[in-house]
């Protein structure tokens, strides 16, 4: 398995660009033993015939036996150890609501919740006031000024909220207020290392104010904060692979995900049309392209085979259009797979489809799916040795050793 | 690959039951090319209608080209990096003739052996003394006494025995004093390390006494100490995978290497029989069961292919009882291979089911043996990945991040 810093020893500049198609949680499961999966039910008469002039495998996400979040997943195809590499979720709340971050800043999921007289937690979800409530207290709560940060409050859904501290020495080795339970007060926050005290005492601070803030309302009267994490400043693609990148994602968690390795994001994406209008328009100016689709793990959280599959159609039928701008390396994979069976990320491998026009020992399969993946010329392999794949196969690759 | 702290993060409390059954060296080779393995000779109806209903796979012990011994195998296939968590040779021994080891022990292995006036050793193993002679001399050095530990000598085989000293601060790292040649004199006990000083000379003591006593002896008048080491505080099966675990084997090094990594062991096993009657009457009080099977490797060893096969027919009888209990996951494998043809360990991988009904993806085989193996929705595999899967397919782990 190659790191990064091998990576940066060994890519090379060039003109051959990489295209990685991700369907959000594509592998599947059967509907009952030895049935087709959602991949093979559906009908994809194009990646069925780019299959048999590619190479087929199953990609590992994290181990075996670990079910990624979409964090890892990803971190784990952009070729981050995504043990290694872990994107706190402080960070992924911010990024899930297309908040910039900063490698100044310091990030943690907040609750509004419902206390009594004591400050006793009555409610750790306030009822689960709506989203437009919520709007209207972080807009009271943006008054809180502190000294040497600035501070960022953004709603998020419901009764869940964002909190962004910005400023130098930060540090996220905080823990967290929520007790996970009623009828005790909320935590206060306290340094889990000695360089987090003086960001343990900001935290604190700005939950008294917002305590102040929120004493007279009801029911979200107070507030507990979880997942505290630093920016965490990742190497980034054009340093690690000598790839200007470019994410053409229409999710918000998705568009921070690859901002934190450095890719371009192309916003305001809204459809898989656009996507491919923008991948078209960018082909002269970037060298890598991340093109993400969610809907494939949507409908398997929904459990709904046959409209996963459906989704999987839809990917298929533009293939051509990508396939016509003649990318020296297409990759068609998933972070994860999202069994509809289960309604949930699972840990089984990935079909993974690396085209390589010209460059690669193909395989005798019949079409995509896992079980013909299960025959094809890549095994089964980390997902963190996928992006090496691709730039050798674009031939973006030095020789290690003479 | 997931570590043991990714697995104590991760891993969950439910009610669901693991059983492992191992068939020690269960991996083969073919008589002639392209003849059946001991595993695919043998007649394995139970096995092979349960290998359609299950994913297989090749499981690699250490690492492709490494040949493992019992204790590595064993810990890989419990989980712990073999490499990483490497048992000792003196706490192996004391292992196998059932010495239930504490965190205070420091375990040796002993060789009886015959020296000259000048105290040259002339014979390192003392003709072979029969194991009778090796007793009434253990029962005399049993006389040794030394300021603050406890000693025990315990009878091995032959000319063999395992000297254990019980007490705190005492460390493994020393040097044997076995010069691995004749003509020479035993080597003292050295340290390796400030902190094994105390220990170093407290060995030397032991070994001063020890001449004392078999000094008029004829011919074991002497004895040399290798493969120091201490009771290895391997992390618990509780606390790593939240499960209960009992270990169901007949042979006291497989009870000892269990009991290092804390699962309950049940005395007084004889037979296949015994352990299955055990793993009914206890299976409400425990969630994972280790069933160990020690005779194919036995075969294996006595170069005998037609007798290895026939162990894997007894156990393939019994199949029915363990599945009559519906485990959520029973996994088949072995530690290692021992290919009757070699009369030897090897590091071929070994034939793996995993069982896991309603949760897996499928393979089209044909039943249990190495060829199909191959053909198996696990594909091969680190057998340290073994564990993971299994509390993975039990529905025992949490989603890896956000």
């Amino acid at each position: 398995m190659a790191d990064l810093e091998l990576m940066r020893e060994l890519s090379l500049e060039s003109e051959a660009r990489i295209v990685m198609l991700v369907m959000d949680g594509l592998g599947g499961m059967p509907r009952q033993p030895g049935g087709p999966t959602e991949l093979e039910f559906a009908r994809t008469p194009n990646l069925d015939r780019l299959a048999a002039q590619s190479m087929l495998g199953l990609s590992i996400p994290i181990g075996n036996g670990i079910t990624p979040g979409s964090g890892p997943g990803h971190m784990a195809l952009f070729g981050y150890d995504p043990v290694k590499y872990l994107i706190g979720r402080g960070v992924l709340e911010a990024l899930g609501i297309g908040f910039v971050l900063t490698p100044d800043d310091l990030a943690a999921r907040g609750n509004f919740c419902t206390v009594d007289a004591e400050l006793r937690i009555t409610d750790r979800r306030a009822g689960r006031i709506p989203t437009d409530k919520c709007r209207q207290l972080v807009q009271k709560l943006r008054a809180i000024r502190l000294p040497g940060v600035e501070i960022f409050v953004e709603p998020v859904q419901d009764y869940r909220f964002a909190l962004i501290f910005r400023g130098p020495g930060l540090s996220g080795r905080l823990n967290e207020t929520d007790p996970q339970r009623t009828g005790v007060p909320p935590l206060p926050v306290a340094a889990q290392a000695d360089d987090a005290k003086a960001s343990a005492e900001l935290a604190n601070r700005w939950i008294g104010a917002a305590r102040e803030i929120l004493t007279a309302e009801q029911p979200a009267n107070m507030v507990t904060l979880r997942g505290w994490a630093k920016e965490p400043g990742l190497p980034k693609f054009n340093a690690v692979y000598k790839l200007k990148a470019l994410s053409l994602a229409v999710y918000p968690m998705y568009k921070g995900l690859t901002t934190l390795v450095g890719m371009d994001v192309l916003q305001g994406l809204r459809h898989l049309e656009d996507q491919l209008a923008a991948l078209a328009a960018n082909w002269k100016s970037y060298d890598f392209f991340f093109v993400h689709y969610k809907y494939t793990d949507s409908r398997g959280e929904d459990g709904d085979f046959e409209a996963k599959a459906a989704e999987i159609e839809k990917v298929d039928a533009i293939l051509p259009r990508i396939l016509e701008l003649k990318p020296e390396v297409l990759i068609v994979t998933g972070d994860h797979s999202t069994p509809a069976a289960w309604k949930a990320h699972s840990w089984h491998p990935v079909p993974t489809l690396l085209h390589a026009p010209g460059r690669g020992r193909l395989n005798a399969v019949q079409g995509f799916g896992e079980s013909e993946c299960l025959k094809g010329a890549l095994g089964q392999f980390p997902a963190v040795d996928l992006m090496p794949m691709a730039l050798a196969y674009a031939g973006r690759m030095a020789k290690f050793g003479a």
